[in-house]
């Protein structure tokens, strides 16, 4: 086989079989195969796409270029979420303790990522004590006893992703709907968990801009997540401000539990109920949507969704007292509550300026390397539709430093109004299965 | 500039100004960019095209990459011909000395290349003595007292095409119209000829399948002459069998002494007096090609063409005498003369084949360091419409070793017939100017 002529085959849009693809990844993974032909590959992939089962054995090869987590010993459903990210995501949070507290099980490792903000294993490390490294076994028994487990990756998960991303991310072949699906779905192919359901976002905080290209995303994932058996299902959700008020590690945290507690903002709390429901519903755990979504209401009104993020934060070391004690969470120096300084309608927030923000303050990596100031972050406090006068609160910004006028305006600026009336993108904007 | 940034502007189909194309292929040539974010921007090119001004500026980057050949110093008219390539093409042997003895001058540097016969060098350095080491000052004084000189290149022309070559051979991104148009005419313009005559090879032995691909590319290649204000102009030529009978060096160098001899093969001869037609033509020396037809034919025919021949043998170092006494060339061991074994009308002739053929008898250089045989090769007696018999020699084996009779019914199997009479396609397919 040789490389150069898989290429013209697929420039021709020709079909790769499974074993080519096989001989490719593998390849690519041990050196064998030079960057320059698999950036060329890539830009071919771009534009004349892969087929199903070409996208199934592409996750397959991946999958396989590395270990895979083994959730056999767990006894009963597990359960795994996925959101394509966006400024202020602190789902997984939330929804892990609500679904736990279900009977179905969240076993999940995680990797620390680039980001505007921490990644999961960031905001729980902001709880103090909470320990991320725990061995395979202690994992595997926390969530047999409490039904969740969130951890650092001990093993190497599909290493010819990271791979794949990095080139991919310097070649202009990020945006591919096959390579996209293929890097997502063989992260939760590996991680093992039965039953997945995909949060994708859409609009212009999200990855995919626009709603058709999400759909097509979502419905390549899902195609793929069937063909492994798996339990499926995708949201497709509104990510044209960001979500909840909350940007920023603690202030996420805090937002976690204000919810589980039902005083989370309405939008963030639509988002959690309805991807628990898919959860439950897929894991055969209830029968409807509604029936799912009541439920999960249950749960929050009870405590016991409460009650099981105490259980989860104290098995893994941290102090449970947090959740009612939001002074034990790393605190900024300043917070400065932000007026409007003008009226009118709010009719966009812009979700990556936000995110550029919160890590101006401190809160995201910028490198592998970067120190993450847990503390610090934004809130913000009033939404698009809002109408909002010269006096109205919009936000808090939450620093270490002291901000000038300049920063402060710039804050402002993220807000843009409108005289008119503003009517709101409904959150979830289609479900795949 | 980010290359990152540059490569989706292409993906995206928008075009690329000339300070980012004199960025990237600066960056490229100096080994600051990739070959990984290269590969993926050809890749690009291959689907997104590049409109006429970025041709223009690629092919000009390419050319200065490197060193210009200046030939101010030389009076009169400069011209140059370009073959995209085929099976048995000994064109500019035969061209040269007829074209120079028009008074027009051809003052060529060339590179010896891979392929299945030699290239031009090689097929000079079958004439005993002949020298291809000329000082670019003796150089540009034969051309001033002869009107022809042919030599090795000695100064390094169009780098950054050698290196993206190489690069687009292993990423499947060769055939692309901008792409071929500019790494051609890079060439083109840095030797430095004021008039320029394209033979863009069509057909089963060419690089060009289709006459629609062979027509786009003549028309770049033209357009791209034309910003750089040489007189240029391009035929585009059937190429599906062999040029001429020849194939081998000094095969070849017979065939086109021959040929200046008015005995050459007629398609052969065709070929050379419509090129020269069009280089006397666009050089202002003739002002119709029917005029310019005339005048070469006198040429043959009053020996003015041979002579001169001679004349660029002898400044070069070279035995003239050749020209009259074949003997005097490398000479095969071994000559087999074939039968056809079979009736019918030759409906086509696999060129490709015919190459691989002589390749195998050691006529042409499999990768840079391989001994070239100069004087072995084929000849093909028969061609696409001729009625064979069984007892007709359909060609010639050349060879310094024994053939056994597997062999030899490979060759005979390069041809393929027909009952029915078969229609020959013209040899001129379109002129681009």
């Amino acid at each position: 086989m040789r490389m150069v002529d898989l290429i013209i085959k697929k420039r021709n849009k020709e079909s790769l079989t499974e074993s080519e693809i096989n001989w490719i990844i593998n390849g690519y993974t041990e050196g064998k195969i030079p960057d320059y032909q698999v950036a060329s590959l890539a830009m071919a992939i771009c534009f004349q796409d892969m087929n199903v089962d070409e996208r199934f054995y592409l996750t397959n090869a991946i999958v396989n270029s590395g270990d895979a987590i083994d959730l056999s010993n767990i006894t009963g459903k597990t359960v795994d979420k996925h959101s394509t990210g966006g400024v202020g995501d602190k789902t997984t949070l939330a929804l892990g303790p609500l679904v736990a507290s279900c009977n179905v099980k969240l076993a999940k490792m995680s990797g620390r990522g680039l980001g505007h903000t921490g990644g999961t294993l960031d905001k729980l490390e902001s709880i103090p004590g909470f320990n991320i490294e725990l061995s395979e076994d202690d994992f595997i028994k926390q969530v047999n006893d409490i039904g969740i487990a969130v951890i650092s990756q001990t093993k190497e998960i599909c290493p010819a992703d990271k791979k794949l991303y990095a080139l991919r991310d310097v070649t202009g072949t990020v945006e591919s709907i096959p390579l996209i699906a293929a890097s997502v779905m063989s992260k939760k192919i590996a991680s093992g968990a039965e039953t997945i359901v995909l949060d994708v976002k859409v609009g212009s905080g999200a990855f995919m801009k626009d709603l058709e290209g999400a759909k097509e995303l979502a419905n390549a994932m899902v195609k793929i997540g069937k063909k492994f058996n798996r339990n499926i299902s995708a949201l497709i959700t509104n990510m044209e401000e960001p979500l909840g008020e909350a940007v920023g590690n603690s202030l996420e945290v805090i937002e976690a539990i204000e919810t589980l507690k039902g005083n989370g903002p309405r939008e963030f709390e639509d988002l959690v109920l309805n991807l628990g429901a898919h959860i439950l519903v897929n894991a055969g755990v209830a029968e409807s949507i509604d029936t799912a979504i009541g439920i999960l209401k249950t749960q929050i009104d009870n405590h016991e969704a409460l009650n099981k993020f105490k259980e989860f934060i104290k098995a893994q070391g941290g102090n449970e007292l947090v959740v009612n004690n939001y002074d034990l969470l790393p605190k900024a120096k300043y917070v400065y509550e932000v007026k409007a300084n003008k009226t009118g309608y709010i009719k966009a927030i812009n979700a990556t300026a936000v995110g550029n923000y919160a890590m101006m303050l401190g809160a995201g990596r910028e490198t592998k390397d970067s120190v993450i100031d847990l503390a610090v972050g934004l809130k913000i406090k009033k939404k698009i539709a809002d109408y909002i006068n010269e006096d109205s609160i919009i936000g808090e910004i939450h620093s270490n430093f002291e901000l000038d006028e300049i920063k402060i305006e710039q804050f402002r600026q993220l807000f843009q109004t409108s005289d008119e009336k503003v009517i709101k993108t409904p959150l979830i904007l289609g479900v795949v299965k």
